[in-house]
């Protein structure tokens, strides 16, 4: 992609486009990739077998549509949500899509839109700005405490100032791992009804990496109330492009009014449902890399760097007067991390032991440079 | 999906999609099949084992993202346009997304959206205009003749008057199987072109059953001009969900800045490129397919039913006094073809040589039944 010539100055593209870039981690050759809070553990191989199998039926009725609603698909979520959320939910309650962004973009069809406006915590997951641009929505900036727990107080004064139409929630936050508990989530949801009804979508996509449960329950007798989730961390499939919600059905209901008819190929459901078959292993793999996460805290704080607390499977560490420079110099050691643009921080994603330990010896030394 | 209840209704989905429906064909369960255009030619066997193969390797490398750019991918996209379009294209005039209408959707939120307009000239793709509403893009119709060929001096008129940011040309055309040919397009290219700078997309999802060529070499100069296409129906594959669009590089750096990250998933890459390895195998089918059509059209007239010439793996036939009769009447018969609105007129898609003759057995009977 280049960017540059008459033609592309010239294309009649929307105004608020132009000079933009697009999103994307730099994408680079690098022994040790701990930049976009991948799983390091490949499938097992009895699941690769498994994928293979559903492929090649499916494969044999590929010149069909697809299931138009996802029905096996969703009923399979439903009993992963119900099992691990403690929360009982049915089909009717789940919805799925090329991806948590594409989730989110349909939601943001939906429910925000051209004069309508959606607000988020900052930092957090930038897509949410960069899908409310791309759906004509406002976006708007809300505020955390220094600690980046989201500020309730203020965050209740946004709400009523502002009124928006749609209300972000991550937790676990990306990129600083910060959970928020339920009494937060409650006072936002009060408080953003309040002001206007509107939907609140707390996105949940690294939640099985917490310390806390999930939010789901939540959803009980809240109809505005959406749990966005992703099988791209937890089940090691971010090349699958599987993300989902859990809400009040007529939430699902809606967003048939904007989603593209057969939009998820009959090839990723049956990846999906063969993945989801083999949900204890995979959850295996979550418990390892907590523990790793957790290492990664503990170690990052006998270095001396101040680490956010994370409940994610990456975490933020800090401070560096330069974190660009900072990122550049462990980078330099063959270990790519993130530079997300908070000030003076840098975002490491937890991997395998020894991808942890080549990043652990980077940042020892880095520490060492910096203090000699 | 239910669409009804007190939740449903006071959930604050945006007032222009209040009181809609999604769209979507019936799905029904009935032996002959020929509503959606797919195409009835299950993939061949040693396909759905490359299928596999190449579906086992994304799979081990499941846990990372795709590639963001897909480059394997529009690089043989380009190789077959070359090929077949009669026009030389390379990767950078390439882009691929989940179906054509995810093309058009990321071709609207770049050139179109709110406070813009786009037009179609109809009865056409009724796609056009949905995805139009779902990205705030105003949606204008323009004019078709009686027999269904683009009205080229009142459509110029339209243009003229109404200058829109993006015009829809679909050719050949859904649901009457018209084609357009290079002159209409150019007049239409340069009119719009003269009221505004503004995006043509020339829809040819059914290219490949055409008796004539693609209109691919006019986007040589022409750097607002894209042609949009699909591998649902030549290529047999409706079930992966595999839309391209080839244009000016220029176009394709733009849609970047809309466009999902990692949008397209490992599993749809692999099975793609696995289906491009058998192109002249399915090329073959689509010859099979013309050829029923052409019967379709010739027994449709002997049997006394108006036709529209198609281009397209479809026919537009009538007249009815009550389509929606007629339809439900060929169903009782327990063949499935399509009412897309069109006054008097049905829509059957040219299926396997045994479900053609089904059908035409059930038109004959209807025929006879109008004539008693």
């Amino acid at each position: 992609m280049t960017f540059g010539g008459s033609e592309y100055d010239e294309l009649p593209v929307r105004d608020e486009l132009r000079g933009k870039s697009p999103y994307g981690a730099p994408q680079l050759d690098v022994p040790v990739q701990l930049n976009t809070n991948e799983n390091p553990y490949p499938l097992p191989e009895a699941l690769v077998e498994r994928i293979t199998e559903r492929v090649r039926e499916a494969a044999r009725t590929l010149n069909r549509y697809p299931d138009r609603d996802a029905v096996e698909l969703r009923t399979e979520l439903a009993r992963y949500l119900t099992r691990t959320g403690h929360h009982p939910l049915t089909t009717a309650n789940v919805w799925a899509a090329n991806g948590s962004n594409e989730v989110i973009q349909q939601l943001l069809q939906t429910f925000g839109g051209p004069g309508r406006t959606a607000i988020g915590f900052e930092p957090s997951y930038s897509m949410h700005g960069l899908i409310a641009r791309g759906t004509g929505t406002g976006w708007l900036s809300g505020p955390r405490h220094a600690d980046f727990t989201i500020d309730v107080a203020a965050a209740k004064e946004a709400l009523a100032e502002h009124r928006p139409d749609v209300v972000f929630i991550t937790s676990p936050n990306n990129p600083t791992g910060t959970a928020v508990d339920a009494e937060a989530v409650l006072a936002l949801y009060d408080a953003a009804q309040a002001a206007k009804p509107s939907l609140v979508v707390v996105d949940e996509a690294y939640v099985e990496f917490s310390h806390r449960d999930s939010l789901l329950p939540l959803i009980e007798g809240r109809p505005h109330l959406v749990v966005s989730r992703t099988m791209s961390k937890a089940f090691g499939a971010a090349g699958l492009r599987l993300g989902y919600l859990a809400a009040h059905p007529a939430v699902v209901d809606a967003v048939q009014l904007v989603r593209l008819p057969y939009h998820l190929s009959a090839v990723t459901q049956a990846t999906a449902l063969a993945a989801l078959e083999h949900t204890d292993t995979l959850l295996g793999y979550v418990e390892t890399l907590k523990a790793e996460r957790d290492r990664l805290v503990t170690e990052l704080r006998a270095i001396g760097y101040e680490v956010t607390d994370s409940d994610a499977n990456f975490v933020q560490f800090g401070r560096f007067e330069d974190s660009h420079a900072a990122w550049r110099r462990i980078l330099d050691r063959g270990v790519l991390v993130r530079d997300n643009g908070v000030p003076g921080r840098l975002r490491v994603t937890a991997g395998t032991p020894s991808e942890n330990d080549a990043f652990l010896d980077a940042v020892r030394d880095l520490k060492k440079e910096q203090s000699a």
